[in-house]
């Protein structure tokens, strides 16, 4: 076996993790690529995994849909304004089909959902979880925002709350987390925290931990356990997901375009680093416990493993979850799928851990 | 607005998560894809992310090595032979640099390195952490192997015990799993398996998890914890990652090639869905707490979450670290990186509360 073909070798052997060369000065690493030199991935076939659900599968087959672009604050209104009807519907049918009662009501003017199951769970009788909706900031409006609370109110059995915030074009950046903060002010009052969770997913998700950096700010309760699933933790392109999962998640389809214009339109004026858009920039000292999910082809996996990195840092309890195969968010979008169940049965065991029964 | 922009902005909400238009049945999904045709995705850049440390960077950074064919016994036999010399100097280096002592020894008739760190930490004076090392169930035979156990047990003031188990070509399956078992029962007779951990990365994780369900079937007393990173939880090419990750993830590269004939020299004529080899596709009920790690590139990333979910599906304690941008055990490569530091301490808080003082 002459030098090269040794070479060779010793670069497999690299490959499993045996060694590190460079690092014990035993031989110089060849051909080491700059660290600032994007690496060329060719193109590739990714086939549906066969150890699906049914219903996952469905989701998870479906093409990467086509992606407008929405630029002016009008085509902004409409595209809300045309969904409203419908997003209503599948709300109300959700909530139909599964006994789930749904009032609106206002707290500390803002207008939310009030969604309470068919059956209260023993033990989740005198607790509340807070929910905040997903849209990319800008969708979600309405009773579609509401969904989700549909969902988790069925599988905790506890009422959920759930805060339909101001969005842009009329409403940027903070409206949106001054809503929430203010409704969490506003229940501590009549409950306490650590009866309470707040919960999203997606924006929703990147909104409830922002709203933990603001009452940390503003010495106000925490919340005693927070959800985000697959939360925006970083506005800027900045984690590894947003390159790798790129054209692969079929919810998001890719950073560049509706996404990319959807952040800047809500953060406005505000640099995306501050933690109030993007929280994976601020202290998570002192975060109550976190529940985190992602799946394996999500452009937000990365949003969600440095998110969960950043709280272990900080000696948080701190679960994460990561889905064979799910984009973004596909829990919610295969609801009736075993797998989502399963991450429904995880959010409800995480609540009854660390919420009080008061 | 017309009836296609609206399907397109409906098209968009599906992607944040909000509804399921097949599965309320308000409208039929265009154009769903069949769930047995790949996707085409295309090729793309991947830059190494700057949040990373300058250790892991540079790991990170580093090309898919070249990946020579080895199909011969002769040919396995003698890449195994030309590495020994440097792999021994590696594990010997950092063991000498660190203080570690490590001593051959014989457990069952099988050879092991006992490795003493420097320092035992309180309250790991009477606990045994128990290695099975990787390298694709062909590579890593004598102190090479050993180089995970100096880290793990610098890290947690432990001893480990690092089992250099029987390989192929001239020991394909059932030996390595054998030598395991047999270990773990004579170590059974002195230690109380309350106060044991069994660990190790890739094969190594695999053979750990392979382990449990051969102890469960001759009710032999189950370690206190376990820890799999990456491991080979299914040889077939059946995890979405093989698939999103092959040419992404610079420690494996791909399934093809070198990795799929390992497997297959190991396994022999066994089948390869065997829980002995692909131990997902066991009755995980009654395992151990496990601790399990990937990352976001790593080719072994399903395997890692599918396990996980699997785990938990039955209800055991399980905990899921997936770190940014690594690809398949890169915190044994960069074992300087802080990153690397910060898995040393979940693994090291993972024994610690699990493993009884005795």
């Amino acid at each position: 076996m002459n030098s090269i073909e040794l070479r060779k070798i010793i670069g497999i052997f690299l490959t499993f993790g045996i060694m590190s060369v460079a690092q014990v000065g035993w031989a110089q690493q060849p051909e080491v690529a700059s660290q600032t030199q994007a690496r060329d991935i060719p193109a590739k076939k990714v086939p549906v995994p066969t150890t699906l659900s049914p219903e996952l599968t469905r989701v998870v087959a479906e093409p990467i849909p086509a992606i407008p672009t929405l630029k002016t604050s009008d085509q902004w209104r409409q595209a809300q304004k045309s969904l409203d009807t419908a997003r209503t519907e599948l709300t109300m049918k959700l909530a139909a089909s599964t006994g789930a009662k749904i009032e609106e009501i206002q707290i500390a003017g803002v207008r939310c959902h009030r969604v309470t199951p068919a059956e209260i769970s023993k033990g989740f009788e005198n607790r509340l979880l807070v929910h905040v909706h997903g849209g990319a900031f800008v969708l979600g409006g309405g009773l579609a925002g509401a969904m989700e609370a549909v969902l988790v109110s069925n599988a905790t059995g506890c009422v959920s709350l759930s805060i339909d915030y101001r969005m842009p074009p009329d409403h940027p950046f903070p409206a949106a987390l001054d809503d929430v903060v203010n409704v969490w002010k506003e229940l501590t009052k009549s409950h306490s925290a650590k009866t309470m969770a707040l919960y999203g997913t997606s924006a929703g998700g990147g909104l409830v931990l922002s709203t933990i950096h603001k009452l940390k700010q503003g010495s106000i309760p925490l919340p005693a356990a927070i959800f985000a699933g697959t939360p925006v933790s970083d506005m800027t392109k900045t984690g590894d997901s947003y390159y790798t999962n790129s054209e692969i998640c079929n919810g998001l389809g890719r950073y560049e375009g509706f996404l990319e214009d959807a952040f800047r339109i809500y953060a406005g004026a505000q640099d995306m680093h501050s933690p109030l858009l993007s929280p994976i920039y601020g202290d998570t000292a002192g975060f109550p416990p976190t529940l985190l999910i992602s799946g394996t082809r999500d452009l937000f996996l990365s949003n969600t493993v440095r998110m969960h990195r950043k709280l272990r840092e900080s000696n948080i309890p701190c679960d994460l979850h990561v889905y064979e195969a799910q984009s973004h968010a596909d829990y919610l979008k295969a609801f009736d799928a075993r797998e989502s169940k399963d991450a429904m049965r995880e959010i409800r065991e995480f609540f009854d851990k660390h919420l009080e029964h008061q």
